[in-house]
């Protein structure tokens, strides 16, 4: 596992570079970030470029023996671009021109903005593309951030005319897949065409989804522009950028793909309150019987999952390229974090399949708008806990390489799909469903039973795995329902969850009974669903040990429409009580469940556990709330995210692991 | 009673259509209603007109036995107007001019749009005028739906300028009017005045009561700009619109006089937590102790109200244009029904006064904002609950028949008056005041009491009535003075509650003492009046049986003026111990009562029923929270909305209603 | 003490205004404020005055024994101004230009304003300046009100540049302040610089303070605008304004110095629970073990506050331009008031340093948009409560005057000042955070303890008071540094809070170790600060008697660096276990203390109670909650605001004080 740090040194006095660089190195550091948003500094004017301090920057900091990724300038448009060129400026979806100040506040789409980002990325790539000291890129930062995935200007709405002319061909086959002519909406040509931006209630779901594909192919063009002219100046170099974890905006498996590796910025304390209740249903998210996660750790399974998502992006190690390392400013209540807690997010990276963790940032600043974001100095240049935790991972480095180096295998994945995530935003049904939710309810049941799991695509490779969880498989079309169907006679298990194959690829309601193209494959006709208020439910009656009722939130109810397909749940009250809830299809060696009912936190353990026990493959064992267990070939890393010491019983063994504290098993002495 | 169906042949192929047609007339239904938002079917270019299918469509479901409705397409109008017309789409409060892509972009005031409707309303009327299968006219849809009741556009700020040029003829008297001298507003010229809707603060309230009554007056003229057209081409035909239940900005009873009838889309389940939140005084709304209502009925006072209000707009039976029949799409949860509610709302309004119920929708929709609309169809083409209910109601179909011939008649009248309700809107004084939530407290109170209420306009008919509950006759000028006046000399009893008689018609506050015009009437003078916080009341000490105290919430203090005073109630702590609460005032062979305080819900049961009781007519009986009993001549409806049994006692025999179940007894033989 | 009212002739008929005027002059009225909003009804036209309505208004007023302070009316421009120039009006945050209709809608730096506003307070004043009857000036009315102090406009564009130009004179010495080469903020030319209202995300905190000082520099030249013209025609007469209290957007201070004296309109009830939200901790607020305020009192810590800093503005006697006396129109339940109230608000201005009530206003408008706001006299003219009260006080006014003729005297400073407050409000850090809030906890607990408290500016004279509290010096420099500890080297005791010292004058973080300048001052080192959220906290240990833990919401950690410096309070708990929270530093014949978290209700009446204990100068006494207690010369003034007797102890008497009641004691008995 290599450290690195955010660092900027336009920000301190020269003088004060070496001292930097040197208590780096003697932190353990190897990897310093920089630059990324220093357009003003290396740009000041249009066309005069001043790179000598960068040179001298660059230079000092690789003779420390540290080594240098160099983010392009991008994400933040100096004052003579956007003054001279206000045609670069975002507009919201209110029709706001979004002005200099922060950062983000350019279109994708602007082809003046494109001139210019070729510009300096190439004045930058062809100084730095050979350095000695230079090994990587980070491209732009934080696609999205600050809710700038979706531009509302002018550039856009031309471009997005452009782009579904592209998809579409015809205007009419264009009126056809978005079922224009309920409310009389048709359109008669492409210019005619806005942004689902303006009308009165909520635009046509098909409409929006476009928009959101379209803002999507955007930023993964956009980001194309940058990298093949990197790629182009410096052809050994790695290109990466960092990712926002959870974020929802973009696609980020389509942009991951023109990177070699991706890394993610992870603040586990940030938004923890919106996170918490965007994630948990109510139920859930109240269980007092549970103990809770220590105050200054953030949720490891919210964490966990961002790790784990981008684990998939690309199937392979990632960095954090931003660790959060004390207090941020951009929460509601912003706490303080104590000895110990960097440390075990390290170590939640690294057992998530992180093999770098870069910190952000060096050193507290003194102006602007991150003055009460911490680093590992203080504003001071004294250390904060930040510092002296990585002392002790410095400890620990042979044993986290040593781990980093091991197979991160999993008999479980998950599918994540945006287009999903998005049609289930735009038509939730109820205001508080959420795609994400019903994933991350799965996600915990496995985390909870000790199963790895691997988040992957709807294009991902099943055949890895003994058990593959699909719980909103929401747009269908014949070649998923072919691969899944291939899956399972080819011995797969799978499991799908509600409101599954209810849409085509354009938005539009299956015109099959449900779930639609994958109704073969589940041997069953969803016949009905329900979405309930809070406090109502429906009985169900099952021989699953520990799965109890009522089924609650979303029901769907199911009829077996062939003999090999067994109601391994029925509902046993509400207008449908004695009709299958849960069933089980087989074909050839596999086997398909679809689970018929959004299901609890114990509800989804219980459902899981069963089918994982009847699989036959070995858990770590059940873990408490706020224990996160994961095996890294031969080795076992307990996390403890409580303040109480927390026991697992790994094969009968029980390990006390401490609180906001992380011990290390050999998997193979337990499972002896 | 009949039954109907809300039809979209355009959204489905149309070798559909038959085998949809043969379903209906299956089903029992009779009616069809089509086209109302088939505007770019039609006239898919401006003036090229496509006939074709919407002739085949009506030949079709006529030759089935059904009865056709047509829409007049107005309500969304096609791409080539929006796009070549940009001055017809509607701006916001805010300053916002709203898109193409839903339904009511459209200014009332745009000459530009009058031209536009007026020449595609002439075509369909001359084309289906005459039509064997037509038979009715439904004008455009749901006036005011997405809060578009106002318009904000330039078109408006002329219209605006000459409505008001109209009214008060001099600026002088405008000034007056508005009271303009208050913080230097007084106007010089007409072209001035601009839309109250970019001030500081709130903007003055005769200037804001005259938008409302103008933007009422807007879709009124526009409504009659149709409603001329059908008549000059299809003068054998009925012609109605559908309104929105309980819909507050536009003057329902303005609208309806020149409709043949009136007609109301009823979605129970439909914003019920806000509705809900907006109607019950907090104290009332935390009662526990009573049953609470099924899940997917909605609250039976508030559709009650509804249809009461909208058999009140014309003094006759109406239609539910849109019944509710399964989940919709628009609220926070949308729950799914189960078997018997659709039957049990369909009754409801039967009971109500209703004698056409016409579902929405056929089927549920493939694309576009209504996918997760149910239907009576599901989306697949299967049957959804209700469609199995509407086959039990076919079975009662002569019952329903029989009690739909009935007659409705009430002994007691709730006056209910849209520039009351605006002015208080304008100015509650306390941000939780509603007139609609004071009405709701009286006409729920009638309700459990089994008092049969008709909610009539302040010009209605009083002497039909034994009594006449005016909870907020807000604005009073001499003739309605003159007018109650009258009604109780000739014996009628009059009921008036808090802040009657406040102000003008300008919206100034009267310069007389409280209630102004009305206090010759009531004998008495409102001394004074206080807001008081949640947790804060007066106590009462009054010889009415069931009457307890504390007031609170809004009180006023009465000083009887006659000798002819007497007072029923009287506070006997806070400030005003020892003075009148509630009075009553003799005058030839009639009385008036002023309701000095707000009151709760068992305080409104209690006043009621002693003036009930006073008066001598016979009540159904006391009626249990969700237990709703409606007499139709010799008939009386039981429904129950509740998920337990519930017992009515009609003179001494008690009923039992199963849950979500109706029963009629004959009130002749439990009465005799 | 005298008494006045708020009188609107122009409201009135003529002929009513005599017995007006002889109705006031009977209660003991002696002061009439009027006209400040009349410019439409003084030039009607431009360039066309109307005097005479007012000449007869005032000669009546006059003749009837009344004196006469008259507003310049530049609150409200009249229409002809508005439609002609509409670049006078004012354009909010979000880009919206505020129309004509209220008030307040102009922008302060608009040269077109200026002029006209020239040309009318020239017209009055000439007019007017020497009228027998007219004796002072309100200029204006309410400074930001209706968040009226920053405009969005083109003229503050370009004057907020010139601004910033003679601020830093050169471009790099602006961005060196700001930190602009932060994200590639940094700005070529003045030109470029905007407000800080259209940007992504929070903008730059030193832009953001700049453009908060701006705005308020902009109102204070305004002001003198008026000012200089007043005085120039009127030499002889009073000139004021009135504030609002706790108001914060502009630097009251900077205001208060152009004036003779100031003023505030006290609305007690006004939005109360808004206020209370933002001033009490969450636990503070919660206590019920303390009895609560009456209803209809508001809360007289927050009234008391909003009076001490009134009188701070200039450390001498105020007036209450607008006394409320009856219910108002702007809150969200606006209760009645009781016999009595107006009174005790009336007493509690007179013992926090008023010298003059003025009530608002003389009788309830009929029209416009305070048709809700109460009056001494009602609608239709009958006696409000509020009369009723006066009637009383002028039976005390004998002891009112002895009373105010008393020197107020305070042994304990308070430090406020409005830079800080806006720095805090712009990076709060943890969102409920409030400068105001942190200051309200130290004033309650001087209330409680009966210790006098004065408010004054980082600029007063400290040598008056024993003990000075600072609990945010936030942004310090050297002059500031020097000053407290001459004042400390003088004997003086100084306490400082949290978050002191954190900022240089330009908004950054000082790059020295915390508290940055006054480190030296405290002689320790604040190492390290924490935001805890809501439930959590650090235990402490401290010989303070009442002093118990734990520490919670804010701490700072404390390293003494001096031989001098000893520890009353260190945390026992958490992960600075052992060092010191709050620290006590010698100097000369002083001492400073640092109190290193931010304290409960409870917490800060130990550590201020210890404190004055050891300087050992006399308090009132410990004072239950609601019960407050002020002296004034030799008189004590207790003043109950709560709906139960409560009981002070004046050394060792114990003094009843009715609910709702003031009782004055002689402390010269009680004390010997």
């Amino acid at each position: 596992m290599n450290f690195g740090v955010c660092y900027y040194p336009e920000h301190w006095p020269e003088k004060r570079w070496e001292s930097d660089a040197l208590m780096m190195v003697e932190a353990g550091i190897e990897i310093v970030r920089i630059a990324e948003f220093a357009w003003a500094q290396i740009e000041p004017e249009a066309g005069r470029y001043q790179w000598s301090w960068l040179d001298r920057a660059i230079n000092l900091l690789g003779k420390a023996g540290l080594r240098v990724m160099l983010g392009t300038p991008t994400a933040a448009p100096p004052i003579w671009l956007t003054r001279n060129h206000p045609d670069i400026l975002r507009i919201d979806a209110g029709g706001q021109r979004r002005d200099h100040g922060t950062r983000r506040h350019y279109c994708p789409n602007s082809s003046t903005y494109h001139r210019h980002s070729q510009e300096i990325v190439s004045a930058m790539a062809q100084r730095y593309g050979t350095h000695p000291f230079v090994f990587g890129w980070q491209i732009d930062n934080e696609w999205g951030g600050g809710h700038t995935a979706r531009c509302y200007c002018y550039n856009c709405v031309t471009a997005f005319q452009a782009w579904l002319k592209d998809r579409y061909g015809d205007i009419a086959n264009l009126n056809d897949a978005w079922g224009t002519l309920f409310w009389s909406q048709s359109y008669m040509d492409w210019s005619q065409i806005h942004l689902p931006d303006q009308s009165i209630d909520k635009p046509n779901p098909s409409h929006i989804l476009d928009f959101y594909r379209f803002s999507s192919d955007s930023y993964v063009a956009y980001q194309r522009l940058q990298i093949d002219l990197v790629r182009q100046y410096a052809p050994e170099h790695v290109v990466t950028t960092n990712f926002m974890g959870l974020y929802r905006d973009l696609d980020q498996f389509a942009l991951a793909t023109d990177l070699d590796f991706v890394t993610w910025d992870s603040y586990p304390t940030g938004n923890l309150d919106r996170w918490q209740k965007h994630l948990y249903l109510k139920q859930d998210e109240l269980d007092a019987s549970e103990h809770q996660f220590a105050y200054d750790v953030g949720d490891p399974y919210i964490t966990g999952m961002a790790h784990a998502l981008t684990y998939g992006l690309k199937g392979r190690p990632f960095w954090v390229m931003e660790q959060q390392a004390g207090a941020i400013n951009w929460g509601s209540v912003n706490p303080g974090i104590r000895p110990g807690t960097t440390r075990l997010w390290t170590w939640h990276a690294l057992a998530e399949g992180a093999d770098t963790t870069v910190y952000f940032r060096w050193r507290s600043t003194l102006f602007a708008q991150e003055q009460y974001h911490s680093g590992l100095l203080q504003h001071d240049g004294s250390a904060g806990f930040g510092l002296a935790d990585l002392a002790l991972l410095r400890g620990e480095q042979q044993q986290l390489a040593d781990i980093a180096r091991q197979p991160n295998e999993a008999d479980v994945a998950l599918i994540f799909d945006f287009e999903d995530l998005w049609a289930l935003e735009i038509q939730p049904h109820r205001s508080d469903y959420s795609y994400l939710k019903h994933l991350f309810v799965y996600y915990r049941a496995c985390q909870r039973l000790g199963i790895q799991v691997d988040i992957i695509p709807k294009s991902g490779e099943l055949n890895k795995y003994s058990l593959v969880l699909a719980p909103t498989l929401h747009i269908a079309d014949e070649e998923l329902a072919h691969t899944l169907k291939q899956y399972v006679i080819d011995g797969g298990h799978l499991l799908l969850g509600v409101r599954s194959g209810f849409k085509t690829a354009n938005n539009l309601v299956t015109d099959q009974p449900f779930p639609g193209l994958l109704r073969l494959l589940i041997g069953a006709t969803v016949r009905s669903w329900q979405s309930l208020p809070e406090q109502f439910g429906w009985d169900l009656s099952t021989n699953i040990a520990g799965l109890n009722g009522p089924a609650t939130y979303w029901l769907e109810v199911l009829k077996p429409d062939s003999a090999s397909v067994r109601a391994l749940a029925s509902y046993s009250s509400g207008p449908y009580s004695g009709q299958a809830a849960l069933i089980e299809n087989s074909l050839n060696n596999g086997k398909i469940y679809y689970h018929g009912w959004y299901p609890t936190d114990p509800q989804a353990r219980a459902v899981i556990g069963h089918l994982v026990d009847k699989l036959g493959f070995s858990r770590i064992g059940d873990l408490p709330r706020g224990l996160i267990a994961r095996k890294r070939g031969d080795a076992i890393i307990l996390l403890n995210f409580t303040d109480v010491i927390q026991t697992a019983n790994i094969t009968g063994l029980p390990i006390k692991v401490p609180p906001r504290d992380v011990t290390v098993v050999n998997s193979l002495v337990s499972e002896s």
